[in-house]
C-alpha cells in the first residue's frame, strides 16, 4: 500500500486541474493521481482529432509531463472502491492507495438513450478513449453517409470536422429541438448557424426524434418520429452526458438532484475529507442557486480550482456555475455567456436585450476586417447583466471573457456602457463603435422605452 | 444664428460619441456638432495610413454619415469662441449657434518641443488633418532615412508601417527613456517589443535626447546628447501630445494641473452648462484620484458617454481613467491595462505579480496556435488587481478587455482564480492552462512567500 495526503481519481481538466492547485497550495503534501487510461484524451478538442488535428492520437492532455514537474506522482489504474474508514481507495487489480484527503474527479458517460437498434454496429457515442475514438475514424474513413443525433457543440463542431475530413461524405444531423444550438443562443444566432453548416452540405433534420436505427448487423439507417427515414451507415450520438458516480455510489456518498455527487459551495461531499469537482459533481446555478446540468470543462477547471485550494482548509467558494461557450463555424465564431433570453424568461427574469454590431478593424479596411456582433442580456429591474451572445469575428473568443467578467461581478448596463477598453486599429472596432459598449447603450435605450409605455 | 439644445464642438472620438450618446439619452433634444475639418482621421488608425491603408484619405472616421443617420446636425467651421451670456458659440467666420448645453471636445496637439532646428523643413508632428498628413507621406515616399522622435505607440506603429511601405528606407526611433514603451510595458515586455523592432531592420536610440535638428532649409540630420549624430531627412516626432485648450481658456474656464479643461466626476466644467470630454478635458486616475495626463481615444469615448448622458440630468459617474492600450508589432500583440509594476510601485504599492505562458489553442498542433504570455500585478495587502500586461497571440486584443474588466471591478486573484472562463481548441488555450486564471494562481503563490519569509 501506498500512502499520500492527496490522492486524485481522474487526469482530465478537473483531475489535472485539482492535482495542479493542490500543488500550488500545498507545497509540502505529497499527491498521487490514479487514472484509468494510458493516454486522456482533450475533451474539448476531440471533434477536431476527426478533422484538423489528423488523429485521436495528437488531441492528448499532456499529463505526465505535468504531473512530473510539479511533483505529483502519476498511476494508470481503475479506483472501483473507497474504504472511508480507512481512508484508502482500491483499484481492481487490488492496489490500495490511502489517503488524507481524496478528490473524485470522475468525470462523465455520454448519455446513451434507450432508441431501439441503438445496440448495432457503427452507432457510436463519444467516450473520453482514444482507442474506441480511433475505432470511429476508421468507420468515418469507410462511411458513405453519417447522422450525428444531437446539434449541439460536439455534433456542430463534428460534422464540420468530417466535411473537412471527407468532402464526399453524406452527412446530416437530427435534433430534437427546433434549432440548432438552441440551448446556448437565442433564435437569430442559432439561425445563422444553420446557415453556415447548410452552406458546407451538411442537412439539419431539425424538429425531429429518432424512434429507431435500422440495419441488420451494422446500422443502415435512421427513422424519426415524423415518419422520415435517413440512410446512415455511420451514427455519433451527441446528446449530453451523465455523471460518472459509480465510485461514489459505492462509497455511499450523497447523490444531487441532477445525478452528480453532492457537493457543498467548498466542493466536499457529504463525506468532507472527501472532495468531488468537474463533471461527475452536482452543481448549482450562479444566477439563482439552482440545480444545475451544464457540464463544461471551464466549470470543471473552476471547481477543481477551489476544490484543489480547500483541501485542508477551505479558502474558496464556488459561487455557482456559468455556461460560457465559444465554437467556430466555418470562418465564423458564435460564443455565449450566461442565460440566453428563452432560459432567462423561463426564470422569471423580465429581460432587456442590446445588440449592436461593427467590425472588429477600424478603419474597415484593414487587414482581417470581420463582423462582430454582440447581444446583451439584462435583468430589467436591477439593470444587471445576464447573458451575452457574440458571433462574427474570432477574437470574438476571447470578448466572451470579457463578458463573462461583467455577468460574474454582476455589472449594470450603465458600468458596461461606461467600460474602459482597449481598441487597436489591427485588433478591434474603434472606440466609438466598440460593440460591449455600445450593446450596453442599446439596451439603457430599450429599458427606457419599457419606463415611458 | 441657429439654436440647438446640444452644440458639441469637436467630431474626433470624443464629439462624435458625445452627440451619439446625447442622441440615445435625450431623443427629443435637437443636436449640433460643428468640426473644424471637413474630414476627421480616425486617431488611432493614423500610423496605418502610412502602410497597410495606403493613405491617409482611406483613414477617415465615417462622421458624417453617423451624424446624419442619427439626426445630429453637423456643421464644418472653425469655433474661436464662446458667450457664456448669451449661451452662444462663435466661428471664426461670424456665424452663431445658440446652445442650452455645450460639449467642447476640442482634442489635443502634439507636443513640439523647442529643440534647435524643430522648424526645418521635413519635420512632422502627428496633426489630426489630412491634408498635413498627405504632406508627410509626400515627403516619406522621396525619403532616405527617417527618424521618429519617440518611442511610445506612435512613434513604433509608424516605423512598422514606414517599413512596410518602403522595404529600402533607412528608420531609426530615438527615445529618452531606456526603453521602447517603457511608459505601458515592464522591463521584459518592453525588451521583446525592441526585438521585434530590431528585426525588422527599425535602429533604437534608447536613452538619448536630440539636442538639435540639423541641415540648412531642410533636416539633414539630428544631434543627440551622447553626441552621437544621425542621418535623416524626415522627421516624425510622436512624443506626446498637449490639451487644446485655446477655445475654454477664451471661455475663462478652469484649467486643471496637467494642462486640461477642469471637470468634476459627470464632466461638467467650472461653468455647469458646458461639458468637456476626451483629450482636452483633465483626467483623475482610477486608482488614487490623483491627475493623470493619458490620453487614449478609449478615454474619450468613455468621457464622451459619461458627458452625453449627464447632459440634462446626472446618471453617470467618470470613476476615473485607466491606461488600456493594445497594439501589434511584427506578428505579436501588445496590450496592457492599468499600472505597471514601475509606476505601482512609484505611486507606493507593495507590488506582486504572477506570469502565465501558454499556447492560446489547445492541442497545440490546431491551427494558427501561438503562444499568449499574461503577466498580472496585485496589491499585496488586499490582493486586488492593479494592472496586467499581455504579449504574444492576436486573441490578446480582447483578452485585455476582461482584464480590464477586472481590474474595474476591482477583483482580487482569488476571484481571477476561480473565474469562469469560456475556452475552445480553435480559439484559446485550454482551461487547464488558461493564462489569465493561471497568472492569479501564480501570484497567490508569490503572495505567500512574502508571508512566509
Amino acid at each position: 500500500m501506498r500512502n499520500h495526503d492527496v490522492v486524485i481519481v481522474g487526469a482530465s481538466a478537473a483531475g489535472l486541474t485539482a492535482a495542479l492547485t493542490a500543488r500550488r497550495h500545498y507545497p509540502d503534501k505529497s499527491i498521487a493521481v490514479i487514472r484509468k487510461e494510458q493516454v486522456v484524451p482533450i475533451p474539448c478538442g476531440i471533434p477536431y482529432a476527426f478533422g484538423v488535428v489528423g488523429s485521436p492520437d495528437k488531441n492528448l492532455i499532456p499529463a505526465d509531463d505535468l504531473l512530473a514537474k510539479n511533483e505529483i506522482e502519476s498511476f494508470v489504474g481503475e479506483v472501483t472502491a473507497v474504504d472511508r474508514d480507512s481512508g484508502e481507495v482500491v483499484t481492481a487489480l487490488g492496489d490500495r492507495f490511502g489517503y488524507d484527503r481524496l478528490v473524485l474527479a470522475t468525470g462523465s458517460e455520454p448519455m446513451v438513450p434507450p432508441i431501439p437498434g441503438i445496440d448495432k454496429g457503427n452507432v457510436f457515442a463519444i467516450r473520453k478513449d482514444v482507442p474506441y475514438l480511433n475505432e470511429i475514424v476508421s468507420a468515418l474513413d469507410k462511411a458513405k453517409q453519417l447522422c450525428i443525433v444531437g446539434c449541439g457543440f460536439i455534433g456542430v463542431e463534428i460534422a464540420e470536422e468530417c466535411r473537412r475530413r471527407r468532402p464526399d461524405l453524406g452527412i446530416s444531423i437530427v435534433e430534437m429541438l427546433r434549432h440548432c444550438l438552441q440551448l446556448v443562443y437565442d433564435e437569430e444566432f442559432s439561425l445563422k448557424a444553420e446557415q453556415v453548416l447548410q452552406e458546407q452540405g451538411i442537412a439539419l433534420l431539425l424538429d425531429e426524434t429518432v424512434t429507431s436505427f435500422l440495419g441488420d448487423h451494422d446500422v443502415e439507417g435512421i427513422e424519426l418520429d415524423s415518419g422520415r427515414q435517413a440512410d446512415a451507415d455511420v451514427v455519433i450520438l451527441g446528446i449530453g452526458a451523465v455523471p460518472n458516480v459509480a465510485l461514489a455510489k459505492e462509497a455511499q456518498l450523497e447523490i444531487g438532484p441532477t445525478g452528480g455527487i453532492s457537493v457543498n459551495r467548498y466542493m466536499q461531499t457529504s463525506a468532507p475529507r472527501i472532495f468531488a469537482c468537474g463533471d461527475c459533481s452536482e452543481k448549482v446555478s450562479f444566477f439563482d442557486g439552482s440545480p444545475s446540468a451544464l457540464k463544461l470543462a471551464s466549470i470543471a477547471t473552476m471547481e477543481a480550482r477551489v476544490a484543489g485550494a480547500n483541501l485542508f482548509h477551505t479558502s474558496r467558494v464556488n459561487v455557482g456555475v456559468i455556461g460560457i461557450y465559444s465554437t467556430v463555424l466555418g470562418d465564423c465564431a458564435f460564443a455565449a455567456a450566461g442565460l440566453t433570453q428563452t432560459q432567462a424568461e423561463a426564470k422569471g427574469y423580465d429581460v432587456v436585450v442590446g445588440t449592436s454590431e461593427a467590425v472588429n478593424r477600424h478603419p474597415a479596411c484593414m487587414p482581417g476586417a470581420a463582423q462582430l456582433t454582440v447581444k446583451l442580456l439584462f435583468e430589467a429591474g436591477s439593470q444587471i447583466l445576464i447573458g451575452g451572445q457574440v458571433t462574427g469575428a474570432k477574437s470574438g473568443g476571447e470578448l466572451i471573457n470579457a463578458i463573462s467578467a461583467c455577468i460574474q461581478r454582476r455589472m449594470t448596463a450603465d458600468d458596461i456602457a461606461t467600460f474602459q477598453t482597449g481598441t487597436h486599429p489591427a485588433l478591434t472596432a474603434s472606440p466609438v463603435s466598440y460593440q460591449l459598449v455600445n450593446a450596453a447603450e442599446v439596451a439603457i435605450q430599450n429599458m427606457k422605452r419599457l419606463v415611458h409605455t
